[in-house]
């Protein structure tokens, strides 16, 4: 299996710190090879291990025994960690473009991306919502078949809708985006996953899921519909569930993934059980794409204190995931 | 201080069961005395240890030592575990306006309610959306003032607004709803639990707390000024913040309630967390009123396997608020 590729993000956020840590946990967390693509200075402002320049990913394997491989994109200008700017967030966003190029190659066995700064992002042109609508975008994939799946040990969520105002979330559902994102879910869960027949519990959009109509009707008008469908195409479904009562430890182990309506109803549970494990990971594309869930954290970058465990985590979904759409 | 009134809820709900539960585990959790308001035979029917039928509250502590005191409120028909009917919703219906009239006479040093079935007592004429505000009703304070708190051991939460379709809760929120409810929770946790400066940690309506305005308006709209007007009057609060960061072991430190404005952003957590031990304890009342975060479970009545987790959370926290109220 070829390396994967790791875009570093902002050069001045925490991916740089996070991923050369994750160097050096390789043996104790049995990591795969991997190489980052980015600008070499911003791993060396914070990191004191060895960084190997590379010019090609076939290069990371043997690379990755002595050092940190880093394919350079030498870009970015003076580099403070802390300190985003401009320069920097143009650099994330030619090492997104050329790590997704070279993971779609083939050349990587997978894609993970550092985290980025959405505001500097916007200010340089970028006029995506997010690093997986780029993604998915330069791959050809539709918004409703690309999904974000977020995961942590012992959940699983989908946000059918995400980064929207809360008010407008009943009116941007529909059946047919729940019955689109339900099987590009399925889909995913199969191949990178390995699950043969996933099994997904719906959240309730309301209430006590709305009380039979008492509390709300999305549940008649959207939700039990749209099951209706994916059963008929065979989907193994439950629901819809009060979502207060579907998180705790036993209601988990009847579902390997939950299906929820936006961003809070996924991510309230998913952050509130595995705040530094969580793990972002877009199905629906041709190869493995996953990130860590968390942000930039500039307020802490240079200071060597954060915690790579999501990165970390993140390499070894993605390097899983291979795995399991290489053995399909 | 004088013994806990428990209103046994529905006669063939699991009410009765983890009442007597309780008193089985009473000296392993150290519970204060208590006495049961219903019908006897339900607690019979499910349960092998002494009823001692009482005619006086004051009764109680005595009796405890020898087995569970009910006070008798014979009207419930035939009992069948697992069956509601009528007669005997009409019946944990007077069992609540007993015990809760006894709680406010003071000949019970506090109120514990057992789960009643909200459709059941419908079809008998009920017209509150719940015990909370019937007793709240009864005790003549308003809706604004009675504050429903959900509290396990690591995290307590307040619904601003409850049973109400999600769609409907933007238009529904207020700065006064906030700034009321706000000043009865801090009023409460000072009364209840004897924090003398409560922190309150408000949560964002939107994703990642509406980003500054790009993600909805609620926090700019409704949610600052009320933080400013909380803060003008000395209230400790923080917010808004994201929910999906807030609920996490190093992040629930930082304050002592969660203000959340829809039902499951704050159920969701407290659910995910202590699923078997959440109790709901009703702030604003003339006395103290707490019961077990859970419904009937006419499924499970009658085959024995009730777990009284809850209900003897409930006491626990309703003798611990009796004391602080005593004392204050």
């Amino acid at each position: 299996m070829s390396a994967i590729a790791i875009s570093l993000g902002d050069p001045a956020g925490i991916g740089p710190e996070i991923t050369a840590k994750a160097w050096d946990a390789r043996d104790k967390h049995r990591l795969a090879p991997f190489f980052a693509v980015g600008d070499p200075r911003s791993v060396e402002a914070v990191w004191r291990g060895t960084v190997v320049r590379i010019t090609d990913p076939g290069e990371a394997r043997v690379a990755f025994r002595v050092g940190l491989p880093v394919l350079a994109i030498e870009d970015a200008g003076e580099i403070i960690p802390g300190r985003p700017d401009l320069e920097g967030a143009r650099c994330s966003l030619d090492a997104l473009e050329v790590a997704a190029g070279i993971a779609r190659s083939g050349a990587a066995s997978a894609l993970v991306t550092g985290p980025v700064s959405k505001a500097q992002l916007y200010a340089v042109g970028f006029r995506h919502p997010g690093q997986t609508e780029f993604v998915a975008e330069r791959c050809g994939v539709s918004t409703e078949n690309a999904v974000m799946l977020l995961a942590g040990p012992s959940l699983k969520v989908v946000p059918i809708t995400t980064h929207v105002a809360l008010r407008s979330v009943a009116d941007l559902l529909s059946i047919d985006l729940i019955v689109q994102k339900s099987l590009a879910t399925a889909r995913g869960l199969r191949r990178n996953f390995g699950i043969a027949r996933p099994r997904l519990a719906f959240a309730g959009f309301n209430p006590h899921a709305g009380e039979n109509g008492a509390l709300g009707r999305e549940e008649i008008d959207l939700l039990i519909p749209a099951i209706e469908i994916l059963r008929a195409q065979g989907v193994d479904v439950i629901g819809p569930l009060a979502a207060d009562t579907m998180f705790h430890k036993r209601a988990r182990a009847h579902y390997d993934v939950a299906m929820c309506l936006y961003h809070d109803q996924a991510l309230i549970p998913l952050k509130t059980l595995h705040f530094d494990e969580g793990v972002n990971m877009t199905l629906g594309l041709p190869f493995v794409r996953t990130s860590p869930d968390h942000g930039t954290a500039f307020d802490i970058a240079g200071n060597d204190s954060a915690e790579p465990g999501a990165m970390i985590a993140a390499i070894r979904m993605a390097t899983s995931a291979a795995k399991h759409r290489t053995a399909a």
